[in-house]
């Protein structure tokens, strides 16, 4: 078999390893299959590549067009990620564990590329909260923005997910406008290669969006400035180095990590033996525990059962790991393969003996167990392995032990603030979940523990048809965790997006923020329309587009017809003593939904037009009462546009309808639909 | 006159300040007024305090409970403010730099307690963004949460605003449930001291809530764990300093930063002289070198005008400057005050001296200016100093050296570009202001300087009135920069509440989310009402209880009457060609608002009861068109309760409409005031 050279791709160019370059070996046979480094690259030139040639080509894009974009990239990758599982066998991964981090990847692609179209505008500025009235008036208003960081994002990433965890990383990047430099772990580095020449091939991405470096990074860290980001995941040691870092201490360069996590997962006092809940358990920890054989951040690393219960937990979890048919991953039958390399054994074996110290190991032989298809001697092969802890009170290792393997350990606790300050205990997770049918359980935990978890996983007989299990973050949701996990928070849908963006908080007249925010704010100049808006294209009507209706009386007739008609006879419009009883109304008063029905009689346009279908509302607020007599005007304002399709976009427009007096009795916004 | 012994309070103790202790002088006289330091306090005791007492009763409490606190304690300083007043002047401020100061900090305090009413819960978890389904059928869901650190603030603040500096931080951590330890610059902690005292004295907050260091903090950095939070305003030096302790980067404390600052104003192209906006321009720079004595991390330090207008600039900067009256702020005709200290003083002469290298001083003599009222050789006096950079594209100092007094310099640029540019230099700032009537001008500021700015400030002849100054950070909006500011955030609503708590993400079933969130999520179990739910005070309404209405047919003649009566004969309900040309229609199809009217109809309770009004709506979307013959039907539920003041709360309702076949025709949410 020859030996895959691993380039790295900088400023347009793939750069072979060269000289000192690191062979990386087969999980499965230990053979030396690639090689990577870097002896030639210029890490200045990268950097400077990604902001002066990446940056302002991505930074020219909408938000939209970058979420096409991200989702043209994925349909490509999709339509080859053949090849990615095929090169992924190597790695020690069986084709389930390619589902999560090749799929899955791909996956995290169309959320961000679905989020960006859904909840970010096709514009260079996206508005991050509400509009803040500073004056009494509202001549000077407050309003968030977030803009794209100038910089570069650098990406270092852990082994275990070589395509999700690239993807994970570079979707928000993208999508906020920021280029990226991937450095991936040495030992998978072939599969992120082959994913990067995948999505460059494609030619779907800008020159210098997108940079990868085979082996390690150089002192590219120390010539980052503070439009620049660092994302890392992998080793709390790593980590700790990393962020010490003079220059990205001195510049606050952002540094986003995600690292050692000792998960917990915790069957609730409710779930005994025989409940859907306890075989749910069982089920979702010794999927972790096996699972990418057990190589995940997320993976269950303590087991917290009720004291009563620990015995049947073993038992239980101990039968069924023992079906776990360990081997060669190509085979159709294997359920778990190999770690990634000698080296990741070794390491998972030293740090099992440390929790072997403080713990019992009841399930799983390192020195013998069966594997099928591969030489046992050469791969890097474990079993699951067991442990109990009978004092987790007084025991250190297995709370801040993190074996990267298949390796976990049950402890028995008291009662739920017992398990609760046992989870505690690892000083910070990405996630715990709790197995429980009792809504109450669940509040407890989450109000205990969750200053001390990123992800909290609730899962039961009801969810646990659709749950998508507790190692899995997801990219509506955020993952990361505080102390021991990093700190960091990645993904969380636009959250995410946010990291790679710079918030600034935009103070000024209503005419100044609808100018940056693309979108009209009260008090901003209207523009008289050429026509009834009703009968403007999508594409004509411009932001701040006026409409101002004639005034239509409400009478004492109205109120009782269509109070009638409706059958909305609620006593604040028919009983007038019960009505001024009332703090809110000096009298019957006309019904909101007939204001806002008269509303929608005064401003729409009858005949067919561009505007295909009033598709909701928001924000509505009733700010006076109407009573009979009382006369109302409605102004009607174009405050928002989104693209949804080729052939329409969503007009948000801002309502705001007044009384005889011109004061506001009902403000909202409208939603329609308009043809382009 | 006595010298004042400023104490440390620590777990519940005054201790006085000891051996070792430093001498603090009048900035206006050079006399020693106060003796500050700590030679017997045991941090770990405190920090003990803070978590295992305050942290617990702070958190026992609601976030609407935490609210009424502040309010209280805003209420408490606000009546106690001559006090504060009358110490401050020895600090060199003016009354007007009190009113920045101490009117500034209880403000902050009320717009706080005031954003905890509208914007967060009566509960102890804070819902971040929205519900995510994250499965087909809606059984598993995802939310993200915010539940409050379990561990101490660490507060380290600047000499500037003694009160100020403290409230607003000290605002979002106790809102947020966590307790502060506060250590206020040496220079003017007598003033913090007393603000302190008085907080204490009221007895409002709960034990262990608010301790106060006097003098240094000692090894208290080095006990910090992965629960805590320093929050630090003050030098880049001291930052790096802090930001380097190996706990807190080992432990990945929070660490918040808001250092040194190169603020830039821009003049718009527009602006020429004549123009409002050059006259308001002149006065915002003149106020902010001036205010404070130009120890503001917000104030004006570049200057950045249109070449062709900097003659006219300087022109009529100094003329304005030349009419501030320098002296003893306890005389009424005093326009600036003394700096903090000498040393202070020495310090800004360094750096003008720096600046000088390579601007020309235009204005403002150190060595001859006139002071009113007090010794100019003992007390630390200095005059504004204007300078002129020629150079702002090779010059390097103006931009990088923060001198902290009364010091700004006035740049030529080309174009609006060359201006961005500039501005940029500062290399991270708090806040860059463009005095501008154009919004095109604004717009492109904001995108194109926008990464590098925490805030950015417009105004003009529009907002000049109710706008609140180039140098003022507001409770609402972020204050914090990128890069040499330090990469931190405070304030900005609650997402300053959200520094002081641990965003998690829950996922799970229905029924957990709604018990963890107390807010009602579809899919949840439905509480059957004892009776209607309108004749049930906010009291005896339980989330999830629900009213399933009778079905109503939706005739044709009930929507030709509708559109008669209302006027709304929009095409889609009355010409059932063009209904069958839109995209979204099958024919003609009834009014939205018709269903609402028809759905209120159903569901309201005609009697005199505890529903006092309908307030609003939100989130109303039509999700399948009801065509004549037709049925609907109304499922309302209690989503959440929110109290709003002592006789009625605000009850949020979900209301779903359905079809004959069960299918979902509008979803929204409903708003109602009802009494206790």
């Amino acid at each position: 078999m020859s030996i895959r050279q691993i380039s790295s791709f900088a400023a347009g160019e793939w750069i072979a390893p060269g000289a000192g370059a690191r062979a990386i070996a087969s999980a499965i046979t230990g053979e030396v299959i690639a090689s990577a480094g870097n002896s030639a690259l210029d890490v200045q030139s990268m950097l400077d590549h990604a902001r002066d040639v990446g940056g302002p080509a991505l930074r020219a894009m909408t938000f939209h067009d970058r979420a096409r974009m991200l989702k043209a990239l994925g349909q490509h990758l999709n339509a080859n990620k053949q090849a990615l599982y095929d090169i992924s066998f190597d790695t020690g991964a069986t084709q389930s564990d390619h589902m999560i981090d090749i799929d899955g990847g791909i996956g995290t692609m169309f959320v961000f590329a679905s989020k960006g179209r859904r909840e970010m505008p096709d514009d260079h500025v996206f508005l991050d909260g509400e509009l803040e009235q500073l004056g009494r008036t509202g001549t000077f208003m407050g309003q968030h923005i977030c803009t794209p960081l100038h910089g570069v994002a650098v990406h270092i990433n852990a082994f275990n997910f070589p395509v999700w965890g690239m993807l994970e990383k570079l979707a928000p990047t993208l999508l906020a406008g920021v280029p990226a430099i991937v450095k991936p772990a040495t030992n998978s580095c072939y599969v992120t290669e082959l994913a990067v020449k995948l999505m460059l091939e494609s030619s779907i991405l800008p020159e210098g969006a997108l940079q990868f470096v085979s082996g390690g990074l150089g002192d590219m860290l120390d010539r980052l400035g503070m439009q620049d980001v660092v994302s890392f995941t992998g080793s709390a040691d790593t980590a700790l180095l990393l962020r010490s870092n003079k220059t990205i201490l001195e510049n606050s360069v952002r540094f986003v990590a995600e690292q050692d996590s000792l998960n917990a997962s915790i069957l609730g006092p409710d779930a005994e033996p025989g409940t859907p809940e306890f075989d749910l358990f069982i089920k979702e920890v010794s999927r972790e525990m096996t699972a990418k054989a057990g190589q995940k951040c997320t993976a269950i690393r303590r087991i917290i059962a009720p004291q009563a219960q620990v015995d049947a937990v073993i038992e239980a979890l101990s039968e069924r790991l023992a079906k776990t048919v360990i081997g060669d991953p190509r085979l159709e039958g294997t359920r778990m393969g190999a770690l990634v390399s000698n080296g990741q054994k070794q390491d998972v074996l030293a740090k099992a003996a440390l929790i072997g110290s403080e713990a019992e190991r009841v399930f799983g032989d390192p020195e013998n167990f069966e594997v099928v298809g591969a030489d046992a001697g050469k791969g890097a092969f474990l079993p699951p392995m067991l442990f109990h802890c009978a004092n987790p009170d007084t025991a250190q290792r297995v709370h801040d032990t993190e074996a990267f393997g298949p390796v976990s350990t049950v402890m028995g606790y008291r009662d739920l603030d017992h398990a609760v300050e046992i989870a505690k205990r690892g000083q910070g997770s990405l996630v715990a979940s709790v197995i429980t049918h009792d809504p109450a359980v669940a509040r407890q935990v989450a109000i205990g523990a969750g200053a001390y978890h990123g992800r909290i996983y609730i899962n039961d007989r009801v969810s646990m048809k659709e749950s998508t299990g507790h190692g899995s973050p997801l990219p509506h949701l955020v993952h990361g965790g505080p102390g021991r996990a990093g700190g960091g928070e990645e993904m969380g849908g636009v959250r995410g997006v946010k990291h790679y963006m710079q918030r600034t908080a935009i103070q000024g007249s209503p005419d100044m923020l609808s100018a940056i925010g693309n979108r009209w704010v009260p008090g901003a100049t209207e523009i008289e329309a050429p026509a009834h808006p009703f009968t403007r294209k999508f594409g004509e009507l411009r932001i701040g587009e006026t409409l101002h209706t004639a005034a239509r009386e409400v009478t004492m007739a109205d109120i009782e017809h269509f109070a009638e008609f409706t059958g909305d006879t609620f006593y604040a419009h028919m009983d007038d003593g019960a009505a001024k009883r009332n703090p809110f109304f000096p009298g019957r008063v006309a019904h909101g939904y007939l204001l806002l029905s008269f509303a929608a009689g005064l401003f729409v346009e009858p005949n067919e037009g561009p505007v295909l279908a009033n598709t909701g509302l928001d924000s509505l607020r009733f700010m006076k009462p109407v009573s009979a007599g009382d006369s109302i005007r409605v102004r009607l304002t174009v405050k928002h546009k989104t693209p949804r399709n080729d052939e329409y976009g969503e007009v948000r427009w801002h309502v705001t309808l007044t009384n005889q007096d011109s004061e506001k009795v009902a403000e909202y916004e409208l939603l329609t639909m308009n043809a382009f």
